[in-house]
């Protein structure tokens, strides 16, 4: 597979990890997902990232995962994958390990201890060389990392560190940084590296105005994010809020903490993309309510996507 | 002026600090916006909360914003107080002052020292005592406090502390926590209390279906408050929501941090609620992109609202 | 082995993770290390823990540590295992790995993610479901975890969960916590489990004064731990805190963020524990100036502990 | 009264608030403590911090007791003031008045929302220029304000903040950060400020010989710090290291989170530097055990001071 490169763009979605109802790993739904995913018109897949449900995975299992989502994309489309871990070596040997299945580059964010700028800048110098080869993606996340990392720490960053060749941004919503960051390869000061960006896709027409490549995000509607990318390749800016805005009312849901995520499931399985919505213990489960919320939230958007013909 | 009781009901919003361009402090805008808000169809006006710019203002200064607030409205809508302080006593010097003021109840956060359920019952237990006759709205607001207060233990504050009269629901987005307070006073179990939720509003329509008397929060069109709220009151749930999308991405864009208050300002001034959108240092600044962005939405949901009547 | 029960006592040390000065993971330091501790008069062994170097190795590294360990002490003495992990799955994949290598028992901290009581007593509700035989130690220590458990939450544990087994104390310092949890064992209203206390053995005479029966901690010099618990045994009380107080000046260096566990490796090698003080990358490196105060420490210490005949 | 200078040394004593049984303020005990201080040889005292029960005063109550203070201490020994306020506004006006009052400066803690190098700058930058003439020290507090600002941030404050003059050092324990300091400005890239110590006094000796000019700390033996300070002066490092070791039991026993400061007061009390030991509520209270912890690290203590002839 080819590695990842500063090239990447679109959307490269965070794909959930399917069990079925009694908590089992269920790969057959991996298969059914990636199908989903890649007829949705994604640009890439990433798995096993910080949220989600891949710590719930034993290693054993999270190996399986990724070999399973390999084999059937048959690298048609490149698979990123989280790597973050409390020390160098079982990050680099994760990483490894998944580049050999055929993985095109991995996902590190930066430990809660980083507090100054020479931390965080020293963090991703020594992932740059432990990883060698590796093309990696920088994951800025401040509201769940609790480290928060500077336009210019990036670009020393950028600068020194030659396999950080992405930027997943999600500092919340953070327009002003993608500007920077912008400016600063406009100028010819720092590589242009891409830039994906996070936060469930709720800021994602201002962040492609600033300069975004695209989205890196699991909402369980990937083709808000593959209309709103491709409308503004195509200079369509207000088609592309026009889509947007229709999906907003469910995407903004789904960014409830915990309720949020069984609400992405029930949709995607509902959608046939997974076989079940359950997720695995210990789990938030929606309630009647919950439920009925997101099915007017669907009737809506069904009906204002006729309306605007999307 | 009457005491905020368990009936309060309606958006109460929360009033912006408005200053000059220089910084100072802007009295006569004060009017202006208490007009604005009172125009809009509100049912109640809440200021020095923890957010905002109250922190910036000395407490010479907070007094005459109450004091010219609480004149222009000349008993006609209720006043609420935030008035969280690290200790009883400043605290109470506060409560007791607004309301000898005129203030109908005050606000009050827990302090981030609180950890266990216990903790969080015996600091609004000795609220309620040092506060004695006077009303409080109990504001749970984990995100910035830190403090999670579990549904059971706020029905226990609901029943041994008579003067909690309200809740600030803002438990990003909490809406299984709503729905458990109701079930509760619906069996008889604690009484009653007004519930208003914050979040930016971006939640109201949900909360409004599960028994939320209405919000308590500064979007700067407050119309969309008002109006789904009423729209709930005439059990017009479709358009409650109709009226709610329509607003929502800008909404969503007055959630970011820092930023977002700067965009909510720079409305209210080209609305003519305040003179001017600048906030007191340090501050920060739209910059063209930001507000480009904001004139785009305005420019959508102007659109928006005349296609669906509102 | 015999599995870990609530009999417990003396003192369980903190194992480090030996490294040569090139980072390589030193195997027949283990060897070293477990005659060191042994010879110390400890009672048990904690490896893998939380906090030190245990995440900086790979899974087989790991492995490789804890099965030299249990090789090389033969039963000798019980060894407990860190298992905390971010899901329940990958958690009872290590712990039940570990048990059938010889362990004694496991060790699991709450996730930052948990709140409320309910949530802490869910929690290890589920914990000890999935643990099922295994028995487990509780790691209760909010300043990592940020998670306080209060002590009528322990104590529910304590009555609904029977293999919790221990509560590893590092509430700091937390006195009052032993105190509570011992008057409701001795009430007969919980079963009486052990309490061994973390905090770098800084409060351990107050701590066994309150009921504890040991530490679970890693101070260079583990004899101050063993010699405070035996005196306690002895009901010679003051001579525990002679032998406590002429350590404390080291102990309390030893409990600086980062430099502190490489003073305790530096003291470690130094005593021939371990062939090397050096700490895997990314790494706190002890200056000139830090190893002269850590010098001067041991001196005076020396000198104090003849004079006191220990 | 002179103003705060580069040259301030010795020990700064952080003021305890005195209340009576009752929680009324208790002006007289200020007097009383005050005498107590000044006859323990310290060389100043630091009022309205943070931590301890300054935030549980009124404005009014502040007031009183500053300008208590300074009316007994009538100019022999200089007085900083604790300012640090959510704003500038708020916290120069209380800045203002009270060096109108008589104080010689005022200490201000970073915010909260501080995260990069750039804006820990930024906010002194603005802290100074609001302050204008006034001398101030930084606070620099990890462990409360979760704030870390690296040595080369300070030394960018202390280039372009002129009336930047003292640092309180509570970086736990962070001798590093003194040597880096010192070593910049004994290369002259750096003008040489105050650098006084917290942490309770827990390291004070190491504190001083990587070249602090003293403690800012409220052990309830001041003389614990004079002495140390002394002996320093002196060149008798050993003797200074006796004397500290002679107190650590009991400076350790203070570090307690909540019941620390109660045993400080209870020992103040006790030695007649104010009439009651009690804190204002909401408060922790010593149980009888920790009262049997304290009185025996009393007995022990002037049993070891006599040993060592101090």
């Amino acid at each position: 597979m080819a590695k990842l490169t500063e090239e990447a763009k679109g959307v490269y979605v965070i794909a959930v990890t399917p069990f079925t109802d009694e908590g089992a790993l269920d790969l057959d739904s991996v298969d059914s997902m990636v199908d989903f995913y890649e007829a949705a018109g994604v640009s890439g897949i990433t798995v096993l990232g910080q949220l989600g449900e891949a710590p719930k995975l034993t290693s054993a299992e999270s190996s399986l995962v990724v070999e399973r989502m390999l084999k059937r994309l048959n690298g048609r489309l490149p698979v990123v994958v989280g790597v973050s871990a409390p020390g160098l070596a079982p990050m680099t040997e994760l990483a490894e390990k998944v580049m050999d299945q055929g993985a095109a580059g991995v996902m590190v964010a930066p430990p809660w201890t980083t507090k100054t700028d020479d931390q965080s800048f020293a963090f991703y110098q020594s992932v740059g060389e432990a990883l060698g080869e590796i093309p990696f993606v920088l994951q800025d996340y401040p509201l769940t990392t609790n480290v928060t990392i500077a336009p210019k720490v990036i670009e020393r960053i950028v600068r020194e560190v030659p396999n950080c060749v992405m930027l997943k941004h999600e500092d919340w919503p953070g327009l002003s940084k993608i500007s920077a960051l912008r400016a600063g390869s406009a100028k010819g000061e720092t590589r242009r590296i891409s830039i994906l960006c996070g936060n469930g896709g709720l800021f994602l027409p201002e962040e492609m105005s600033r300069g975004a490549d695209g989205a890196m995000t699991g909402f369980c509607f990937p083709e808000m994010m593959v209309g709103v990318v491709n409308a503004f390749a195509d200079g369509k800016v207000e088609r592309a809020h026009d889509i947007f805005d229709a999906y907003l009312p469910l995407a903004r849901y789904e960014q409830q903490q915990g309720i949020g995520l069984a609400a992405r499931k029930y949709v995607l399985a509902k959608r046939g993309a997974i076989k079940s919505g359950a997720l695995r213990k210990p789990r938030p489960v929606l309630s009647a309510a919950d439920i009925a919320d997101v099915e007017r939230l669907l009737a809506r958007q069904a009906i204002r996507l006729k309306e605007i013909g999307a």
